[in-house]
């Protein structure tokens, strides 16, 4: 297996394009299209907010057919809470890239992020797409993956590759990031791209489980935004025997989807708002595993706990709070909380100062471990977290100026 | 009804004092002793949290009892994951306190809030202890309600009186804050004291019922620290005829106690860490006061609205994506939000930008209230919530420092 850098345009047959069309502010990138040379598979997995933005109703609609062609993309709105002229705004951009490649509407999937409650330029966005057909190449990845961004401050693209059944398969992606991504998600927008032979409900099963080990891990359970999306669009250019659910195929196909989300969500995570550490929070030793990441949510969100980790402040009696106010039955004299290597607590109780001037170096990190372990069974959790920065608060105080 | 702002020692027979003793830097009150002439019914609410600290463990085994004599509090270091040094570090305070005073050390209810995980130096708890029996005074009120604090700028004191059965029935308050109190409280402490002759059942019946309209409408329920505590001593002073549930004279004390809690309250959210602004979330029109209450917590807990509301950014679209994401089955069609007077929503579709401009303005204020109509039903909730400031992350990062 190799890495790529060149992102949604890596698999065969994938060409886009980004440009400015006058949603943003002059000559910021705010729209992008990505467009497969032939027809296939695509499987989406979307927001679990019941305030939905117009694109997500369509894009869900759309998907129905198991189908994709291509997706469009715009920043700077996120077309939601905009009501029957949203709805419209969306199928005017899905209809004019079905018009301009020719193919049929349902084969087009939109994508909006940005300001709630604004009505769409929609005429803007129109001509953009005209230029942005004309634009289309296989170089176009990284233009794509800039003009879907909005407080981003770095482009998130992926590209891995793996031989299945003896055809070098390869997936691509770009995603945009999500305020601080706890614990609300701005808009996370993902797109993954592979010219893998697939079919549809293999494709699906393996997005919705390796979405739920990658971006569900960076955010918690429900709590997403209008706008959220993770598209996973399949064209089979790589001409491997097509992978069906449960052979060995699909597990070599799930592996590699898991490497492509995973390396997005902690892109995502690494470029958060203001992020100076990114923290992976293992928790083991639960009943179950749904116990287990209810502990790792509640210690990931915590906003005591993350701006300690901004502080470097290795208070983890802050911790050992979160844990207790999980909602979860644990042990306080069962507890053993871990720093990377260091043990700093044991039944419950502080193993002393020379742990925690230990502990005081793991927090000068910009990335590490801690460890609970719950004492009670063998199930467990891992999520990623990061710390609250008074960039975090500049940058979502005056998002919208 | 007339309000004084003596606080603990408002009450008849009810004397304070707070000193330094040696858990905080030099010169910084630590240690506050609260004390009433005569023993009497004592109630009680506790943290959730399941760590819980060494002097909760001690005041729920006192408090079976449902007598109280005296309060013994510090501030600097919780007692929390500290073990059998702790709970032993607890009862020596209790202890001592008893000795001094000679009464049973069942009537002796104990309070801890600062760092977790650190013993508590009980030698200098000890001497101290001694001290402030020598300096208890009617005055001693105000250095009380100072030696409880952390890192809270302003004291946070009540006192409220009315007439029951003829007589003048008095309660005090003082109260410590907590960090952000949303999402997750650092410690509360609340001690409230009344001269009112009222049954132990009766007393706990008003302080759980008016906690849940107070302190619990500015956190979560469940949300709480491994230290708060909400503490109400009566001594029957007054000489009202005794208080039993469900009477009219309940009704009056129970009123006369939700002044005082709701007040103590507030004052915490108004001196929450780099608090400038405290807003009153309203949901009204839900199906039950859970979901109500649910969609009033997420919107209140969002790290998205609190840094709009610290930026006076008029971000209303942030406000529709929590509503949805709170778990309640909502219908985005019938939702209404208004800013003070403000419609910015209708049938969930905003209304325009003149509407914006308007609540730009209500933004602009230090206290606003934000309504928001579910149009399901005739259940509603109220909340109160700050906003998210630089200061909130410069104090959390460096707390121990």
């Amino acid at each position: 297996m190799k890495r790529e850098t060149s992102g949604v345009t890596a698999p065969l047959g994938f060409e886009a394009a980004g440009l400015h069309c006058g949603i943003k502010k002059p000559g910021i990138l705010d729209l992008a299209l990505l467009v497969s040379t032939v027809s296939g598979p695509i499987a989406g997995v979307f927001t679990k907010n019941r305030v939905v933005a117009a694109p997500v109703i369509l894009d869900r609609r759309h998907l129905r057919r198991h189908l994709g062609r291509a997706i469009i993309i715009n920043s700077g709105n996120a077309n939601a809470c905009t009501g029957a002229q949203g709805l419209a705004a969306a199928n005017t951009m899905a209809h004019s890239v079905a018009r301009g490649l020719s193919v049929p509407v349902h084969q087009i999937f939109v994508g909006s992020t940005g300001v709630i409650g604004r009505v769409l330029p929609i005429d803007r966005v129109k001509t953009g797409i005209q230029a942005l057909i004309s634009q289309l190449s296989v170089r176009g990845g990284r233009r794509a993956a800039q003009a879907i961004l909005t407080t981003d401050l770095r482009t998130k693209t992926v590209a891995v590759r793996t031989k299945i059944g003896g055809r070098v398969v390869t997936i691509g992606g770009m995603a945009k990031g999500s305020g601080m991504i706890h614990p609300n998600m701005a808009t996370m927008l993902a797109y993954l791209t592979t010219d893998a032979a697939i079919v549809p409900s293999a494709l699906q099963r393996a997005l919705k489980s390796t979405v739920d080990q990658s971006f569900n891990c960076i955010t918690v359970d429900g709590d997403t935004s209008t706008n959220d999306t993770v598209l996973c669009l399949a064209n089979g250019l790589a001409q491997n025997p097509t992978i069906r659910p449960g052979t060995r195929h699909y597990r070599q196909f799930e592996h590699l989807l898991a490497q492509a989300t995973q390396a997005l969500a902690l892109a995502i995570c690494r470029d958060g708002e203001g992020v100076t550490k990114v923290v992976t929070i293992l928790v083991g030793g639960a009943q179950t595993a749904a116990a287990a990441k209810r502990v790792a949510a509640t210690i990931a969100t915590s906003n005591l706990v993350k701006t300690a980790l901004f502080g470097e402040d290795a208070n983890w009696g802050r911790i050992m709070g979160a844990i207790g106010r999980a909602g979860v039955p644990v042990d306080p004299h069962k507890l053993t909380l871990r720093f990377d290597n260091v043990v700093m607590v044991k039944q419950g109780m502080g193993v002393g100062l020379v742990a925690e001037r230990k502990i005081a170096r793991v927090f000068k990190q910009n990335e590490f471990t801690i460890s609970v372990n719950l004492g009670q069974g063998r199930a467990h959790a891992r999520m990623w977290t990061t710390d609250l920065s008074f960039d975090y608060v500049r940058i979502n105080a005056s998002y919208r100026s």
